[in-house]
């Protein structure tokens, strides 16, 4: 949970005075998301999200995703739209921070989830990456196979510390990664969330109501999408690999888009290469965060766990699929 | 900012079978607030807070608690009200913790204090002392002079920590607290919110829209409850008190009750004994919150200015007051 800055009543007055959503009656800082500062605001017109963009987005990327929402939202997807003000613009400095106001997404995002909502999650990530096809602007997947060396040497001895014979692990995984990775152009690339992990997907009444935060998406392997979704929603709390929730999201994804056979065989290693991702960010996390952080780092642990179940597939099967 | 327990969209569902607002279509977590765990509901009738009772609330005082904000609000004072179930209760049980859904209450708390916002916040405080006298609960105040020596020795080493010779000033403080406080009887009584800081002051244009947060209101001296204010509005950031500020807020709370010589001659020493109680719940907290917790304790030193300021005051001229 986080809200890095606060923001005064006369500081928004100033910011809201550029929109059309009449009088704002309340403004009250969000204990959700990590990477930015969100605000729910009650206007006359209803309720909208306050973001202040902080440390890890980067100003100039900001097009790319408010830009990418819209494009979205147009072609049918579920998603929050930036507002634009009277002068046309969606995007304006509050606090001295990139800052955008954004239309308000109904739904909660699951709490323990069912084999249900990841038929909903394929359905609606196929869909995403259908829509994706036609946007114009692209950005590079900064955490894919060519940053993972870097970035896991900047985690210094956290690897040792979490696991003996960690390190080593990580350091011949990487190996195998670099050399097994898909090349580029031999699988379906676009658009992808890059984060799609539960409390970014909201449903209602059991149907997935839309997707937020769409602040790490960018362009890769649209199936390197979906086994970041399979390692975020289709394992246990306990660690095991639900089989049954796996088939369901493959099965809704398919039925929007099928995958073809190349992204099929691709899809272990792509699944090793997503646990890494989110180990390594985990691990970065865990040496960088103070003790006294708003944010608590996550366990890296867990997504060991899930690199070692991909290892051990040799089969399809294994995921539910045929 | 602060959420202590994590709700799940099937718990929530459940907990809102009681009510009649319809759907819920959103629950976030609100940073704000200290004590409990807040939640924004969005519902097909509106919005309203969802509120979880933690750690310093005792059960046993809720029903206070709902029934003065309740009363308070047929009295015609703006305050949140709980929502009443279908079975008639106010008061019931979430993730093992006892909860209830208040109305919302448009507004925004001011966070540059301006003398007009003293002055509305005067005349809302004379009128919630007003409203107060017909409650027919009590409460017992168990932050004032009676409870501050045993509190100041569960704060340990905290006070030398902070400043050399701190504790000597607090012991012969407490002293002459206990020996100069006001009899019971001799000053006006009635139920007092205790804590209305500038967080629990909502404002929509310039004008009070609202009190939040009762959960210390108890019976005192209420010209206790007014020094409260005193030390938390009529203060600015670098330490020197305005006096501007201290005569709206009298002069204003005074149009709608006047203060008796009896409450005028006890000002600096309820000042004092107010700027002690936050003193020491501050000692306090500074030295038993954890260093990860979500909420980071304030400086003590704030209030140990403000007692210096108190204890230099010789005549009611210091406050604005003629």
């Amino acid at each position: 949970m986080a809200v890095y800055t606060e923001v005064s009543d006369e500081d928004l007055e100033a910011f809201a005075a550029a929109y059309d959503f009449g009088e704002i009656i309340s403004c009250k800082g969000i204990a959700e998301g990590v990477e930015n500062s969100n605000y729910m605001l009650q206007t006359a017109s209803g309720p909208f999200i306050l973001t202040l963009y902080e440390r890890r987005v980067n100003p100039k990327e900001l097009p790319f995703f408010l830009g990418l929402m819209e494009h979205l939202a147009r072609s049918g997807v579920q998603c929050p739209v930036p507002l634009k003000g009277r002068d046309g613009e969606a995007l304006r400095t509050l606090c001295g921070r990139p800052a955008a106001i954004i239309s308000f997404l109904s739904g909660m995002w699951p709490r323990r989830i069912t084999a249900e909502h990841c038929a909903e999650l394929g359905k609606a990530l196929a869909g995403l990456h259908r829509a994706g096809m036609a946007y114009n602007m692209t950005r590079e997947n900064s955490l894919s196979v060519a940053g993972w060396r870097d970035l896991y040497n900047r985690t210094g001895a956290a690897a040792e510390n979490i696991e003996k014979g960690l390190s080593t692990l990580i350091g011949s995984e990487l190996d195998a990664l670099a050399k097994n990775w898909p090349s580029p152009n031999t699988l379906p690339s676009g658009v992808i969330h890059a984060d799609l992990f539960p409390d970014n997907v909201f449903f209602l009444d059991g149907k997935c109501s839309g997707l937020i935060d769409f602040y790490f998406a960018c362009n890769d392997f649209l199936a390197y999408d979906i086994v970041i979704c399979l390692n975020a929603w289709c394992f246990e709390p306990d660690g095991a690999f639900n089989i049954t929730k796996a088939h369901r999201l493959f099965s809704a994804y398919e039925a929007v888009r099928p995958l073809t056979p190349a992204e099929k065989a691709a899809l272990p290693i792509l699944a090793r290469g997503g646990a890494m991702r989110f180990l390594l960010t985990r691990l970065y996390d865990w040496v960088n965060t103070p003790p006294g952080a708003m944010v608590k780092p996550k366990n890296p642990r867990e997504y060991l766990q899930k690199l070692n179940f991909h290892r051990s597939v040799t089969d399809l099967s294994a995921y539910g699929l045929n």
